[in-house]
């Protein structure tokens, strides 16, 4: 007989993410050393062979204290919507026990290495974020195989018009570097 | 001393799940079937204040063996991402260990309470799914205050090309009855 259906799953970061963090010194004043931890994390993700060339970190925007971290775990987590910033939100979200960041008293900061595809563009829009700073660009994604999704053209002044501030570019070629070692280390492509 | 940030998060659909899907037989082979038990599933979370107004499930689309069921959970859960389309491939996808439901032997067929705001369109153009049934339109969503997001203004042109079926309006009176009942009852609208 076949099984019934599941009725929760679980999600995780990968088991190198704790002493990982442990090596940061926390609060991050600067947006670039937030920039320079995200883009790191994806870089040790796609070295230590746990998921996507993706990572993503939420901060509060003043002090530059961390919040909450993600990855890229679509393929070891069999779950095409755990996208780094997906991650990152729901652990934030989870951590602060709130469903809008909105809702907690410092404004958060979603760092995130590479501009949103479709779903994390929604996914943004929704956690109560008050800010994006992104690096690689989307067609830099598009560039080593990935699908970016069928995006608003005007994706930024969606996300303004939703009162979340955008910043782009930030260490956009220390981001790119890592998108290129995963095409070169054969990374799978899940969304070509 | 603050906690250090959370490694992992688990969502789950709310405890009358189990025994409702018991008294449903298995397979359904009408799509008008897979919808009555969508909508169902939708009114059970509202009439058990268990999460917003919105139901979905993944089918096997020529047998009709269900393989996974989701709801709205993003106040219970604290995650503005738990949206029951998201619930349901999630929990497809985990249960046949794959992060693409087109490798799956069968056509998967996700039936939705209600159009995807623009957050699940980009989740089901990723989910491998093959065809998309939805009930109520996302115009009856935002008539009771829920806010669908910034969605290319063609949405289901974007999905048939990605390869995706889209088939609207299948019990939509029946589905919109239970967003207007969500309304009625003072549900919170946490996309407002």
């Amino acid at each position: 007989m076949r099984e019934p259906p599941l009725l929760e799953f679980r999600v995780g970061l990968p088991a190198w993410v704790a002493p990982f963090l442990g090596a940061f010194v926390d609060p991050l004043t600067t947006v670039a050393a937030r920039m320079r931890l995200t883009v790191a994390l994806a870089r040790a993700n796609v070295e230590l062979g746990t998921g996507g060339p993706f990572g993503a970190a939420v901060f509060e925007r003043e002090s530059g204290v961390l919040i909450s971290v993600g990855v890229n775990r679509v393929v070891p987590e069999h779950c095409s919507a755990a996208h780094a910033e997906i991650l990152a939100l729901a652990l934030a979200q989870r951590r602060l026990q709130t469903y809008t960041l909105a809702a907690f008293p410092q404004a958060l900061q979603l760092i995130s290495s590479t501009e949103p595809c479709a779903m994390c563009l929604g996914a943004i829009a929704w956690s109560g974020v008050y800010e994006l700073v992104t690096a690689a660009t989307d067609a830099d994604a598009r560039r080593v195989g990935f699908d970016e999704g069928t995006k608003p053209r005007a994706w930024k002044r969606a996300l303004t018009s939703n009162g979340i501030r955008v910043v782009t570019q930030v260490m956009r070629a220390e981001a790119r570097e890592v998108l290129d070692l995963y095409r070169q280390s054969g990374g799978e492509i899940y969304n070509g």
